[in-house]
């Protein structure tokens, strides 16, 4: 259950505290040259320490790819790449040992598996999450030559909510504020909230806004291979996310079908529609328009602050953190929200070459 | 991509008009003794016809089961069945050859397939769901035997929203009113409701709220294995779908950390959580509490009012549905949520069977 | 484990003396328009009671297709269809509930699932086969449109081994003859000894050669996803398949490397082997040569002499078998070696449009 | 298609000439103690250089776990190992730049992806075979444990065969030879005719003979899921694998049912049966019994006598290998074999964990 898509493959592996984390990516186009630069920038964005806001934890994430490039150049077999721990503090979370941490996976694995790696969290920890994002930025590049474009940023933190619908937002600027909000004032909101959570000892959540751009019509298949159930599994597969939603979402339930049904119409001979409230999908298949999305995402559960729990033997205790943690994880977040999506579109778009159309059989 | 689940697998066939709609599902336990009458009433639960807030189609969808069954027991080899389409009237859909009908699929299949069956919606109608009903009752009836219970609700349509959580509802009400809302105030203010935009000629979404009973701790896997990720991917695969949330979801996104953890106590030499703002499920694995969670379905888009379309041969026309439809699919979703939800269910229960604990290895 | 296939899928389902047996071929290209005649040639090919040679139950063996079909053509949703068990004496069987047949699966079925369908084999029974032959009838079909064509033949039967190689037949020829060997006299003296064979009560095995003509360069992948292993799994999941070679094979483990190296060279400017010891593939990928393999049935397990046995309860007890069984499956088994290769051929064509060339990237 | 397996998943990655060839082994069991000894003997026993029968080529073949290990054990999470490419010498190859290799995978790679890395072979080179006994050797602990024994040796090189079935020789005894056979006379036979092979510049196949023993009844599925369609596809899987059988196979064709059948009976008040024809299986599924096949293997194709070939410009060229081969690849195969064993096994006893008998249902 460590793998992700049909067929291209992402296969993740590693601990918070192993050695290294890495993934195998299987069924990566052939011959794309590999922007060494967009790669790091894309670690980066994830990267920890990156802002006040963020954990203090330090990782370079450089990631070495020892398989399937040759001469700067994808081969067609497996993508192989490791980063290494360098900045793991084990010794934080030598407590961690008799404890289940409140709302985190200590105590659902060792109850699946009987042993559980207690060090940062092992497995469940989002460190595993740089993985995707090396991954994804690889289907960036390639999706980028196809006209496919995507772009998430912090549409909500807490209580604060972006006012305006992606539409009318310049995306691109979203990475010039720590929080990812590209509506100025409500990123420097969100910022100063985010503080205030911090100084609290406490943490928040908020949703990320996505959007896939030049899409061709036709990913997706009926029934269970809809795109966007893709998609809401993607961003579920998430650390911390809680909710997916796309097109009119759970924020137009009060809109009647009249209100929301997006009437057909030609532009320069092409059929368009006049509105988007679909998000882009029709019968699970993308129709030629934006795709667009929402992913909530709860509050990091590690806190500071004592917080009561249980031993895994059973006996009571209270557990105060001591590790290094973001109050929000949403400014991080966005390029694993963008990466999975990246890897969605990417494996539908060549699952897309295996249907074979009337006029082509 | 008309498959669904690891080690059961349900796969469908049929469209709306054509002779049959059926299914397989595979790896299915033997040994269980068919409950025929459990059975029938679920498939009349989502029927057509059962009241005057839905289509006024008319299906026996009788279930005729042609594999894997043996002196009414299940043998593990693949269950077949088949369901008739009876009433279909294609004559009505004939309209529908020469229009894409706003926000359906007609357009992406055409796009995708270069041939659509224009009957009806052909592959992408929701009758295919009642396939779905059919394969959850069996796979209800297995975890009922386990001691796993699913039940699903109406939780709001349009505006009209259920004021109280399921945890103060008495869910087997549910059944008792049209709209499947087991708050009986509620329940008439929808229906009435309802009643009203089907006047209107137009049509409303809503929420199901659904909730997993008895699960036992270590069900789903780390990263892309996740219990809930299997839910979203099930849920969004439903028809009009367009979100999920599941435990604190999109509506706590303005409480903090401190607020929304689970902290751990013991009951009877039990670890057990003190709240269940995780929704159950815990880096991915249930953690023993009750698994709830929420569909969001967008209006049906078939409203009997004049709307802008193009022709397949891309001219400009207008399109008014014929068609007899739902103002409102929420009250015949409850069972299909509940369908996918048993699948998602049975599937990981099996699945837990491989992994190998450390005391056990 | 009845699914075959990755982006092309066939599942299938029914037992021997079930209502119906039938399957659902998921992800087959849209537009094709179906050759009834040619479909029904096939199953004929298959069908018992075709010649003094094979088995007497008498079955129609005719396809309903119930799914996926629209004006004739396929549209891409997936292909079901049905065939109804009409002459299943099941009455033969009811003593074939008290004894486990030696070498056939009634105790390993019974000890697997703790029930058995003992009706005829049940799910275990050869008669699946038939659903394999309607699904790659249907894959010939387009294959066919790709240029692409298979044949097999039986080219052993116990002792009697066919003295030419197939690039010295006329493949076509071998429908001439009941036993489906090409070469006339070798054919006279298979259906000679199977006669004999018949007559003593007992049953002979043999292979079946089988040429992939029309492929072009670049099916099959690395490592995991080689052409020759798809065919080999294919072939062993046929009932009573024993072994399967291709290319130089079993045969020629006495020739040396330098005898069995095919050399390249240029023909019109195109490369080319000048020998086909490789069996058209090198690395898992078709090189642009004919496939050929060969495939090993064992004789059936069902004899008419007294056999010494053990009842499902675990007392000694003797079993002469009543049904009406071959006394040599191979002829009846070239169109399912055909299919199955038409599956594997047809899915990896598919899966070959996933990927992206350096030159396309 | 770099990943094998169903519940059990190795997913595999890197080039001969690459930094490093590595793996990722998903759903293993948590809890198994390592035994590092054990790990570096199976690697020992693929490792070139191991005698003079074997290629020069140097490689320590050390193992680096980087993550699924915690104080020892495995933790359920996935397994990924890594193994440092040392000596490659890819001066020896950059002459292959420029030539297709006979009966190599140089052209059809080029073909496929329009890009190779030449270097060895690259992604196609048997090297890759030294992370599948990595793997194996994992299983192999594992299924020891639950006593469950897997052992190969060479039974056939060139015209040399061995004389005895398996069930007469000491299997164990395979080791005490470089070519691995357990007839001590047969083996000095095939040592000095592999020595002579290699004096010629030539080389020579043969067949390795395998054995499972001590397996549950109940492995294996019906139909597609076939215990025997997995070992074949995992065999055919090897580099250089020709064919494969198992039970009577292809030797046993001119035998009758009467004389393959293998009568049941009982011992100890267990249902056995008096031979074993069937290779320990029957209808897809494990019976009890030793579970026995053979894997022929074609000659080396990279031979030290000029071949005629064609540059990937389409030239006529000549090629005269260089590098460091081996003129019998069936001693070193022999662990490779076994490791595929080993994971199909492990593979097919967790499945078999999902089937729930009648009596449990």
């Amino acid at each position: 259950m460590n793998t992700f898509g049909n067929v291209l493959r992402l296969t993740t592996f590693g601990e918070s505290h192993g050695s290294h984390i890495g993934g195998v990516l299987d069924g990566f186009p052939a011959g794309l040259l590999l922007d060494v630069d967009f790669l790091k920038n894309e670690m980066q964005r994830r990267k920890p320490g990156q802002s006040a806001l963020t954990t203090e934890r330090n990782e370079d994430d450089e990631v070495q790819i020892i398989s399937g490039l040759f001469e700067g150049r994808t081969t067609g077999t497996p993508l192989a790449f490791i980063i290494k721990n360098k900045d793991a503090n084990s010794g934080d979370y030598d407590a961690l040992k008799n404890v289940y941490r409140p709302s985190h996976a200590d105590f659902t694995y060792t109850e699946k598996y009987g042993i559980r790696d207690h060090r940062g969290g092992g497995r469940s920890s989002a460190r595993e999450t740089a993985v995707r994002v090396a991954a994804g930025a690889l289907c960036k590049l390639f999706l980028q030559q196809k006209g496919i474009h995507i772009a998430g940023y912090v549409s909500q933190v807490g209580p604060i909510v972006c006012p305006l619908p992606y539409t009318e937002l310049s995306l691109s600027e979203a990475e010039q504020s720590p929080v990812r909000c590209p509506h100025a004032e409500t990123a420097r909101e969100m910022e100063a909230y985010i503080s205030q959570i911090k100084s609290e000892g406490d943490t928040i959540g908020g949703t990320i806004t996505a959007v896939i751009q030049g899409l061709p019509v036709g990913l997706g298949a009926p029934v269970y291979g809809k795109f966007h159930a893709a998609l809401a599994s993607a961003m579920l597969g998430i650390n911390a996310c809680k909710g997916f939603d796309y097109g009119s979402g759970f924020d137009s339930l009060h809109r009647k079908g009249s209100e929301l049904n997006d009437a057909f119409t030609t532009v320069n001979q092409s059929t368009v529609t006049k509105t988007n409230h679909s998000g882009g999908i029709q019968g699970g298949i993308t129709n030629g328009n934006d795709v667009y999305f929402r992913v909530a995402f709860k509050p990091v559960a590690t806190i500071k602050r004592e917080q009561q729990s249980v031993t895994p033997e059973g006996e009571k205790t209270t557990f105060t953190a001591q590790g290094r943690h973001d109050p929000c994880v949403l400014p991080r977040a966005v390029p694993i929200v963008e990466a999975m999506a990246a890897l969605v579109t990417l494996d539908h778009w060549l699952l897309a070459q295996t249907v074979i159309k009337h006029s082509e059989a």
